[in-house]
C-alpha cells in the first residue's frame, strides 16, 4: 500500500456500522444453551423474560440471524462518542524498536471510560422500548455501572447497581460519576438482599465478587415490578452489541487495506474480546482469512487457561440460568487483584465455544507485567490505559518483541478498551512496589468445582 | 447550507494546521511588554532567558510575525491526540429547546484531560533542543501539571512540579499521573524553597494560590543549572501554541460553511480563551469579520470583571517580571472554589489589551450554577465535563435559553476544555448540597490592589 497510514483512522459517521454481527450464525458448533437450574432444561424464552427485556431475550437466542439492525435511537447516541479511532501505535513501535505494525482500537473516549457503553445504551433503549420503570445490574471495576448509569439518565430509566466491595472501596470516585448520572450504587455483598446477606454470613470479610453482585442485582430485578436485571458481559447479547468494535475496527483497517495478522483482546467475562473478534472470527470461520486470536485474562483469575469447559451456575447465589463455559466455579472468588473487570469466574459461553473448538488461544498475565507495559505504554503514546486493557497491551507487546527476534512485520491489533483515571490506587501500589501476583491453587480451584452442578 | 452536520466534526491529520497563529501581529495596541521589577524597563530576550528557554523568549517578545511554523516533532505528538472534534450539541439543544445551534471544541479527549498538552508538547520540545536537563512549573488544578510530565516524559527530560496546596489535596490521584510519567510533585507553598517559608511564615495555614507556586518553580528554575521555568497560560507564547484550538475550529466550522454569532470560553490565565479566540479575533481585527466573543470567570476570581487594569506581578513572591493586565492583586488568594485552573489572580497581557479595546466581553458566573450546567450537560452529551470547562457550558446555556426567548437561531461555539475525572470529590460535594459560592468584598480587593507596584 502507498497510502500513508495516519496516527489515528476515524470513520466518517456514514461509514459506522447499521447492523451489529452475530457470529453465533456463523459458527457450525452453536454455543450451548442457557439451562433452567431446576429442570436442566434449555430455557425458554418465556422464562428468560421474566429476568431480562424481551427483545434482548430474542437476540440472546437468535444463533441463526447474521447481521441484526442497530436502531436509529441507538445509532444517534453512538455518534457522541463513535466512531472510536484506531490508532496506529507509531511511538510505542519505535520504543520497541519492532518490525511489527501495531494498532489498538481505543474504546475509552467517553464518560464511562470503556467499551461498556455500546450495550449498556442498546439494553437501555430496550428496557425503555418495553415500557420498564428501571433495570439492575452488578458491577466490578465501575465502568458497566458508569456506562448504564450514563444510558439510563439519557433514557430516563432508574438505575440500581451493585458494585463488587473491593472496587467500591478502591474506586470511590465512581460512585460519584454514578451519582451524577443519577444512578443508586450499593457495595456488594449488602444487607440489602436475602442473597448479599446469605453471602455475607458465609464468607464474613469478603471483598466481594462479580458473582454475588450478579445475584443481588437478578434478585431486585425479578422482585421489583416494571424491573428487569441488564449484565455487561458474557451473555450474547452483549457480545452482539460490543460487534461494533470489530466492525469499525475492520472498516478502518480495509479502508487502508491492512490485514491483521494477530488480534489480542482481554477476556473478563468476554465483552471486548468477543466484540474486537466478531467479524475477524466470523471471516475465519467462513474459510475466508485466517487471523491468530489471543484472548488474555489475569494469572489470578484464568477462567480460559485453567478452567473447565463445564454448565456452571453465572452467579454466586445459583439463582441464575446454569451457562456452558470456561469457569473456574461459581464459588471461585479470586484474591484482590486490580483489574476488577477481569474478575469474573466464568466466561461468554460464545467464546467459550470458539475456544475449545480451537479457533482462538488464550494465555494469562501477571498483574506487575501488565502495569509494567500499562507504564511503558503510557509513557509513549499518551494514554493511561486501564488496567483490564494493559493485559491486552503486555500481550501485544510481547508479540512486538517476537517480531523483533524473527524480523517478522507482523500486523497486531489490540484493543484497548478503556482508561485508568479511576485506577490511581493500583498504580500507586504499583509505583511504590507493594503490588502482588496472586495465582490460585489447584486445590482452591479443585474445591470450587466440586460445586458445579450436575448436567451431563 | 445542505450539507448535514454531523455530531462531530473532524478535520484529516493533512488539515491539521501546520502554522500557529500569533494575533499579536495583527492587534494595533499591541500587548503592553513585560516589565523588569528592579528597573521598571521592558524586559530584554536576555534576561528573559535566565527563566525560560531561548527559542520561547522569541516567541514571547515577537509581536509582528503572524504565523509562526510548528515543528514536526510537535506535529507528530499532537497526532496522537489530535485533531480534537468540533462537536455539535444536538443532544443539548433538543434538551433545551432552543432554537440556538451549539457546537463544543472537545479537548479532552487525552490523558492530561485538557487543552494545555498543546503547549505543553511544545515547550518540552523547545527546552530539549536547547539541550536543557529539565523544567520546573506550577499547576493548579493539575491538568497543566499532567500535561508537562506527559510532555517531559515524551522527550525525556526531567519534570519538577509545584501544585497548589489545595488542590494536592483535592485531587490526591494526579500526583499519581505525574508520578507515571516520572515527574516529582509538591504541594505549594512548600518548605524547599525560600519563597514557600517566606509566604508560609505570612500566611500559616494557607491553601496556595498559583501566585505562590509560581514563585516556588521560578526560585528552583533560576537556581539549578540545566533548568527552566515553564509557564501552562498568561503568557503571549502559551496563546500561540493554543492557537492550535481555535484553528482547528474555524477550519471545521469553514469546512461546513458555518459562521458563529457567539464564542465562549472559560478564562483562568487565558490560555484556552486565548487559542480558542485566536482566529476569529484575527478576523475581527482585520475588519474581515465581527464575532461576539465572551470570557467567563469564577465570580469567586472575577480578574476581568472586577479586576483593576495596571501592571502588576504576575507571582506572589515577586520574583518575576511585571506584567500589565486585569488583576486582582498578586496578594489575592481566592477562596477554595473548585475551579483550580482558574483561581488565577490575573490575566494574559494579550487578552487584556484586546478586553481593554472593547473586542470582547466578560462575565462572571457562581459555582453553584456551574455544577448545575454541568449536570445538565453531562447527562444529555455524555461527556462529564471538568469545573473550569463548565463556566463556558453555563454561559453557553444561558445564550441558548436567550435564543429560546427571541427565537434566533444563533450559533454558538464554546470551549470543552476538558473532563472532571478528577474532581468528583468537587461534585459529591455540590450532589450533596454542600457547595459554597464565594465572592471577595470590595474592601479585599482594595486590601490587595494597594500592593501594586507603582508603574506610571
Amino acid at each position: 500500500m502507498s497510502k500513508e497510514i495516519p496516527y489515528k483512522i476515524y470513520l466518517t459517521e456514514e461509514e459506522m456500522p447499521k447492523e451489529w454481527y452475530n457470529v453465533r450464525a456463523d459458527m457450525k458448533n452453536k454455543p450451548a444453551p442457557l439451562l433452567n437450574p431446576g429442570t436442566l432444561k434449555p430455557m425458554t424464552a418465556e422464562e428468560l423474560s421474566a429476568v431480562f427485556c424481551d427483545e434482548l431475550v430474542k437476540q440472546e437466542l437468535d444463533d441463526t440471524t447474521r447481521f441484526i439492525e442497530i436502531p436509529e435511537e441507538i445509532r444517534n447516541f453512538y455518534k457522541m462518542y463513535r466512531p472510536s479511532p484506531l490508532v496506529r501505535a507509531y511511538c510505542l513501535e519505535k520504543k520497541l524498536g519492532t518490525p511489527a505494525k501495531i494498532y489498538y482500537k481505543f474504546e475509552g473516549n467517553n464518560t464511562s471510560g470503556s467499551h461498556k457503553l455500546n450495550s449498556a445504551i442498546a439494553q437501555a433503549y430496550y428496557a425503555k422500548k418495553q415500557g420498564l420503570k428501571g433495570v439492575t445490574t452488578e458491577t466490578g471495576a465501575g465502568q458497566w455501572g458508569t456506562a448504564l448509569s450514563m444510558a439510563c439518565s439519557y433514557f430516563e430509566l432508574d438505575c440500581k447497581v451493585f458494585m463488587v466491595k473491593v472496587s467500591y472501596e478502591q474506586k470511590p470516585f465512581r460512585r460519584e460519576v454514578m451519582r451524577t448520572y443519577g444512578a443508586s450504587v450499593t457495595p456488594s455483598p449488602s444487607e440489602t438482599t436475602n442473597i448479599g446477606k446469605k453471602i455475607l454470613a458465609a464468607h464474613p470479610g469478603t471483598t466481594g465478587s462479580l458473582g454475588c453482585a450478579i445475584s443481588e442485582a437478578v434478585e431486585v430485578a425479578t422482585s421489583t415490578p416494571g424491573y428487569r436485571y441488564v449484565l455487561g458481559s458474557v451473555l450474547n447479547q452483549v457480545l452482539l452489541h460490543q460487534s461494533v468494535i470489530g466492525l469499525e475496527a475492520k472498516a478502518a483497517l480495509d479502508k487502508y487495506g491492512i490485514k491483521p495478522d494477530v488480534i489480542i483482546g482481554c477476556a473478563g467475562g468476554g465483552s471486548n474480546l468477543g466484540g474486537l473478534i466478531a467479524p475477524f472470527m466470523g471471516e475465519k470461520l467462513r474459510g475466508e482469512a485466517d487471523y491468530q486470536i489471543i484472548a488474555i485474562e489475569p494469572a489470578s483469575c484464568p477462567s480460559f487457561t485453567r478452567g473447565k469447559y463445564a454448565y456452571d451456575f453465572c452467579d454466586t447465589g445459583m439463582v441464575c440460568p446454569l451457562s456452558k463455559m470456561y469457569t473456574l466455579g461459581s464459588d471461585f472468588i479470586p484474591a484482590p487483584n486490580h483489574a476488577g473487570g477481569l474478575r469474573y469466574h466464568g466466561m461468554s459461553t460464545t467464546l467459550s465455544q470458539l475456544y475449545d473448538d480451537g479457533l482462538m488461544e488464550a494465555r494469562s498475565v501477571k498483574q506487575t507485567e501488565v502495569f509494567e507495559a500499562a507504564e511503558t505504554f503510557a509513557r509513549v503514546e499518551g494514554i493511561l490505559p486501564a488496567p483490564e486493557s494493559s493485559h491486552a497491551i503486555k500481550a501485544a507487546i510481547d508479540e512486538a518483541m517476537k517480531c523483533k527476534e524473527t524480523g517478522e512485520e507482523k500486523t497486531i491489533v489490540f484493543g484497548l478498551t478503556g482508561t485508568g483515571y479511576f485506577d490511581l490506587v493500583a498504580y500507586e501500589k504499583f509505583h511504590d512496589g507493594l503490588m502482588e501476583d496472586y495465582v490460585p491453587t489447584d486445590a482452591e480451584l479443585e474445591a470450587s468445582w466440586a460445586k458445579l452442578p450436575k448436567v451431563e
